[in-house]
């Protein structure tokens, strides 16, 4: 049987030996240059008490270390890198395995938005070359695949320069979005409702990102499903976005003040524009249980205020 | 229009405020203890040359800065964290958004699988307390759900003591694996054959993890499906399984030594027993694109032999 005929025939699995070579790049088993070897992201504090990478001593027969399961980085550190890239207006994480970013942070004043230096017209997409090809995010992976290359740090938040504006434009800050009634509409007004807020606080602090969530099948059990573009596949269409805005009255973040905080989970799917923002509004444990993240750890629930119980949450300019 | 009716009315968007209740647990806001937080995995090297999380020297009014994106970390560092964990015989990392391990690694030599002091019928399956409880997973997840609680590492390769044995059943190193025809059957010849593959190599490094992989719609779309456990929804459960094992010839790693490497792909479904292991082969750079993961990237191609030239690549005994 033909490896690809059997990969098929097995129930709920891939196109197999056709998956594998749509998955299959140029790169032919070829070594990175040791540089862009990063080791896996290490332990979380919680184990670190635990010391890592010293299994030699824990399987001894007689005085003899038998196995030694770190070995294996001799070989290469398998990850996942999060590729972290810290831009003018913004700072993003990006997934190498999804080929979005994981989360983009940015910050926005009054003063930030009052500039006008920067112009879209000027900019270009860019894939981000500080990815490893074979985990980038490309332009050809977006070329008629009917979503728009969606801004997670939108570009009007980095009107002040042109360079700030251009480094928005990197791949890295991009998601697959639904463009008519989401990401030129509902999406594009909620951007501008965290603009706005700037009147109101000082200081505005926003995390936007994908999300891949589950919904409820005919069979009666819960699946995630995601369409993937590019050829071959290469970029997942996330099924929602979310945003966690921040308002902070002081002039830099405090270890002791309070902060308003505000979270929102919207579908990758057009939105009439009469719907209330606040219909879209979660608690930030269900984006952190949802993206595997963890936002806003430092930060204790006597310091937490709800940004819509002191703001119109409303898409509607005031 | 309530909140749940306007979620599920948007197209291919997830059940909305059911999923929020779905998703969210016990957690309520509460600040977890500095102690958990990890900061985000460092730049990857090759962004290295950009001094991360030093953007307030960029923006700058007249001589004042005016944002700092990198103040979000005084509230948390968002992550993706990679729940390593080091056990007798085999490496972990977690992967909190998928609540599977993102990759386990072992070693086997004809030494370590000599012993057998260690029973499985002594080890009880544990939930990892040192993954923070929000993103665990939990035994009641699989409870009920028609899928077996799948070693990643194998516990037949721990049998030389029983602290090694038991480690192995930590749902860290666990994946919903379909039971008969898979875990029980195929699957299990797989683990032998890396077994036996002591008797031609002096050392055997295995590293064993989930993929979710793209299969083609009928409208000619490819996407990723995979059914999520527990109630609410919480562990994935993978489409495919990958291996990718290495034969050592000397005592241990060596930087100039050349090394025999097979990658297999396996769906998670039911395998006839006489469907050869070689169909099943890919290269290494597949299971690399599909996961994210990269794991031989200090081995340049002049040291990579085929496993699959070496010996027989069949579970049948040889």
């Amino acid at each position: 049987m033909a490896k690809t005929m059997l990969l098929i025939a097995a129930a709920s699995a891939s196109a197999g030996a056709a998956v594998t070579a749509m998955l299959l790049g140029k790169r032919d088993g070829q070594a990175q240059p040791a540089s862009t070897i990063s080791p896996p992201s290490g332990p979380s504090t919680a184990k670190s008490s635990t010391p890592a990478l010293t299994t030699t001593e824990n399987v001894q027969s007689g005085s003899k270390n038998i196995i030694d399961p770190s070995g294996w980085f001799s070989y290469g550190a398998p990850g996942p890198t999060n590729d972290l890239a810290s831009r003018t207006s913004f700072i993003s994480v990006y997934d190498r395995r999804m080929r979005n970013p994981a989360w983009v942070a940015e910050h926005i004043t009054a003063e930030s938005l009052s500039g006008a230096k920067g112009d879209r017209r000027n900019s270009v997409f860019l894939e981000d070359q500080a990815v490893p090809e074979i985990f980038r995010a490309r332009l050809k992976d977006y070329f008629r695949s009917g979503y728009d290359r969606g801004h997670m740090a939108p570009a009007a938040d980095a009107k002040f320069n042109q360079q700030a504006m251009d480094e928005t434009f990197y791949l890295t800050n991009m998601c697959p979005q639904v463009g008519e009634g989401f990401n030129r509409d509902y999406w594009a007004h909620l951007e501008d409702f965290c603009r706005r807020l700037t009147a109101k606080y000082r200081s505005i602090r926003v995390i936007t990102g994908p999300l891949y969530l589950p919904k409820l099948d005919s069979d009666g059990k819960y699946r995630v499903s995601y369409e993937v573009i590019g050829s071959p596949p290469n970029v997942a269409v996330p099924t929602h976005f979310y945003k966690i805005i921040l308002g902070e009255s002081g002039a830099a973040p405090s270890p002791t003040a309070s902060v308003a905080i505000g979270a929102f989970v919207l579908p990758n799917a057009p939105i009439d524009n009469k719907t209330p923002l606040a219909e879209f509004s979660v608690p930030v444990e269900m984006i952190e249980k949802a993206s595997g993240l963890d936002f806003l750890s430092l930060v204790p629930t006597e310091r937490r205020r709800s940004l819509c119980r002191e703001v119109d949450c409303s898409i509607l300019k005031w």
